[in-house]
């Protein structure tokens, strides 16, 4: 009898685990290392050996254990096989059969830890209640996740939800990080505020509260709460940015609403409104109405998440 | 034992019935006019009564009917409940319901045309093979589907693979039927092309095979294809616009394959071709493999794809 799962997230720096039970509640996380030398071969094996210490721990055999289900900062083809993890050191790995194979044939599913973190937040997070999810999540990078019905669109080259490279620019001389110019990601993510934050300030002749060579993505919304017109400006921009691309997504996938999270997000409603601001206007009017909220689990979207794929 | 099924494709003028087999076995087709007189009020009563015949003949029991799939021209919500069809003069109207009650219980289930066309392309047409189709039909309109793991990605608000109302062009300044400006549609639908060869026409000093009274798109892609310079630069322009838009889709639900149907796609290769170079410069690194393919089904893909709603 199945009353377990584990729902592991997959770091560049610390694997994040969690125990639930099968009927979704949360018992307990912890964290181990992600031991990324020798091209992260370690990595699994580590990760099977913490699952079997907590098992033990908690007297459970491989039948009260429904599943494991794990989210990786990689892309991720059906049956489990990653296609490369640059920040582990992974190539093409079926993560899925190895793990499951460690844990003495334990069911494991296998995700884009992106699209995880949408599965987390449409589960218990700023989804909840909704079945149709996109989230946005703006850190470092942009990343995305799209759930339909519950479930994680994982694309065919799992590529479902690569909406940081969207292209929102078709003047940009500046390649992103991907090759192409003009991602949403150039302009979005707390680095793409921060550049623009920079061009913004050079060219300013006011006075601003933001100085050009420290500014952080941070700086520029606190900023902009107090009004400082420069900020104002880059904020409106990363809006205009978001709400353009975000009704692009609504034109294709519909959903029930539209979560923003990641580091970024921390600004909470001035974001919230300068994205919806542009949205309206550049929306199909089946979708004007989608809300937008904010992400609310943080760094723990990813391992409730990965254990919603394993539960059902 | 339930051995057959009907597929249901409703147009503005004429209704397309199949019959197939319960394995999907086409059988026979035939149409009826749609009656859209008071409001559309007969067009249900009509396609449940050539049905009862249809089985009448066939000498069909109720319980050998698998199930009705019915395509209509609207946004289709979740449970079969179809939200205003301005050609049929429907408002908010509860199709499932009412087509199974009239079917004495028969399984009904109700998609939107553009999304039914899509899904008979994905099981017998352009995308037969593949789980992961995005389908885009250029016709009058521009119009598309999206088809996931097989299943109609339908959207919270019937919205889902209306990418003809993505926004392709900011400057433009003539507004779209939608109410908004610089959408898909308003460059790459037949209206779109012919619109944008007769400013191509009246701006152009060079002779041209087009005649800017009489254009027509299939006109524009003939004369494109003897070398015509004027119809050249329109064929595209209209490739750009649907290769952007086609990456921007491929980035947000990366399929396995992307679609053209309509009237406008028996232009063929040149249309193709045209579009796959925009492509090829704008996708995301991982979705620039994805095959662009003609639709094969024509005026049939409603039909087929209505039908497989109800089988499996």
């Amino acid at each position: 009898m199945a009353s377990y799962a584990y729902g592991i997230d997959v770091g560049g720096t610390t694997v994040k685990c969690g125990l639930f039970q099968a009927d979704g509640t949360y018992v307990e996380s912890w964290e181990i290392p992600t031991r990324t030398v020798d091209n992260g071969k370690n990595v699994i094996p580590d990760i099977a050996e913490t699952i079997k210490k907590n098992m033990e721990e908690h007297g459970l055999t491989r039948k009260e254990v429904a599943g494991v289900g794990i989210g990786v900062p990689g892309p991720v083809k059906e049956g489990g096989v990653v296609d490369g993890c640059v920040n582990l050191g992974w190539g093409v790995y079926h993560v899925a059969a190895e793990l499951s194979v460690l844990l003495d044939g334990i069911r494991v599913e296998v995700g884009n830890d992106a699209n995880v973190a949408a599965l987390g937040e449409q589960w218990r997070g700023g989804g909840q209640g909704y079945r149709n999810v996109v989230m946005i999540t703006l850190g470092t990078g942009v990343g995305g996740g799209i759930i339909i019905n519950g479930k994680i669109l994982a694309g065919a080259h799992g590529a479902g939800g690569e909406i940081g490279h969207i292209t929102v620019n078709r003047n940009e001389s500046i390649p992103c990080n991907c090759g192409k110019k003009g991602c949403l990601e150039q302009y979005a993510s707390a680095t793409g505020i921060v550049r623009r934050a920079k061009e913004v300030l050079a060219a300013n002749t006011k006075a601003s509260l933001l100085n050009p060579d420290t500014v952080t993505s941070k700086d520029v919304f606190d900023a902009a709460k107090t009004g400082d017109e420069a900020a104002v400006s880059v904020v409106q921009f990363a809006g205009r940015m978001l709400g353009q691309a975000a009704a692009t997504i609504t034109a294709v996938v519909d959903p029930d609403v539209i979560v923003i999270g990641g580091g970024v997000s921390k600004a909470g409603q001035i974001l919230l409104d300068a994205i919806t601001k542009y949205y309206a206007s550049n929306a199909f009017k089946a979708c004007k109405e989608i809300p937008f909220k904010l992400a609310v689990l943080g760094n723990n979207a990813g391992m409730y998440g990965a254990v919603k794929m394993v539960l059902n």
